[in-house]
């Protein structure tokens, strides 16, 4: 895992171009990432983490100054793949359940979203404090236009399986149109293939909240027929607001929050 | 803590009566709660214990096998206790700011569950494996009627500081009407007073699901003019269904579903 943090480094650094996949805001923090956290940290932290998953943090802007070192530890270690890992087993199960009982309708449908689902950015987040600096549009959107970044792979296992199983399955990210080819290169890099649909923002969806614009267009995909059984995001804003997925299945990200 | 189980050990072996805030079900687990899991149980566990916070894992019966050393570990080190205060620090910031903001109108409303939220029946868990061995109903329902469960801290102190900036608080368990005196015998026990309402199943809610049933409270609610700010509940089924508090606020329980 190092050492391939240690190949995108290189790639990260020498990159140049643009994306909309990108926090919110990202603020500094006072200590620098890696720090080793003492065991009161590492409690607090761990909670906060919690919050941040079940939604209960609400809207925030910055990694807690003192979370800096466990966010790092986390995402480096094997929990970040494994909490991911446990995510697709959950979806899978609930997927193959639902088609045994017909629930999935004529055209049974997937929706992911792209950063921090199917592709993973760590090697963008490795050189860059893994959440704990403020963001950098400009280089995030040089790093989206490298499109190297990798598969988070229990995400592209479940992709497979589920279109093993004959489901749709729809991409509907925050990237924006003019994205779309280094989005495609990407995708095909990290291993996807034979999507239904790719769905980018457009001019009018410029502004637009991510439950807002993902909202319009799950309901613009049921009018087409879709019955969309799961939604996978690392963001609440990729799985609220309705019309919802009949189930929606909440990737671990505890580096940035998206409204 | 752990004297603190023993005292109650006692209070839950002698104890005699019954309650409706029972989990759906509980499987019989293969594995004796409290083995030493290894580092693989405890990666795996984690993800587990994660997908379930977040509501990935959906309806569940039982915790898995290898997990019930790790349930225990969560539910008796300072865990359990740090993730519930985190959650109640996210919840004091938002209702504070709401209120701030005039959010509140003139009837500001806060909803609480009952049981794993302001009080803890850690004391019949303790002696009952942590929620790895079968539910006993029975038994459960007895350990309610002696009205002993003790508040959760964190719980306790949001509750008043809600209080204190004038928010009405509302408590809606799954309990039955005909445990109205054993739950007022414990809240007021458990150091809770001068809630506006506590509203228990009364007989047409018996055999709705809790999302059914406090959904249609929480509508009567907003009926009745309360604007409910906020809901905190242990279960994602104390939480979810129209209409929704404007915020929710999840507490962690691996012990057990209800749905």
């Amino acid at each position: 895992m190092r050492c391939f943090h240690l190949l995108f480094v290189v790639v990260a650094l020498l990159a140049t171009a643009a994306a909309d996949a990108k926090p919110v805001l990202r603020a500094v923090t006072d200590a620098p990432a890696g720090v080793a956290s003492d065991s009161s940290d590492e409690l607090y932290c761990d909670g906060w983490r919690l919050s941040v998953e079940t939604g209960n943090a609400g809207p925030w802007s910055a990694i807690p100054s003192r979370c800096a070192g466990f966010v790092r530890a986390y995402m480096e270690g094997e929990r970040y793949a494994s909490d991911s890992a446990v995510a697709a087993a959950d979806s899978l199960a609930f997927a193959a359940q639902a088609l045994a009982s017909g629930d999935g309708g004529a055209r049974p449908a997937w929706v992911f979203d792209v950063d921090e689902t199917l592709l993973s950015n760590s090697p963008y987040y490795a050189v860059n404090g893994w959440g704990s600096q403020e963001f950098n549009e400009t280089s995030f959107d040089e790093w989206v236009d490298v499109a190297k970044a990798p598969a988070l792979p229990s995400s592209l296992k479940l992709y497979k399986e589920l279109q093993g199983l004959g489901i749709h399955i729809i991409l509907l990210t925050g990237r924006s149109e003019f994205q779309r080819n280094a989005t495609e290169v990407n995708l095909f890099f990290a291993g996807y293939h034979s999507w239904e649909k790719l769905i980018l923002r457009q001019s009018p969806d410029i502004g637009k909240t991510a439950v807002q614009y993902k909202s319009e267009r799950r309901a613009a995909l049921e009018a087409e027929g879709f019955k969309i059984l799961g939604n996978s995001g690392d963001q609440w804003s990729d799985l609220l607001g309705l019309p919802m997925a009949t189930r929606s299945f909440k990737l671990p990200n505890p580096m940035y929050f998206i409204s």
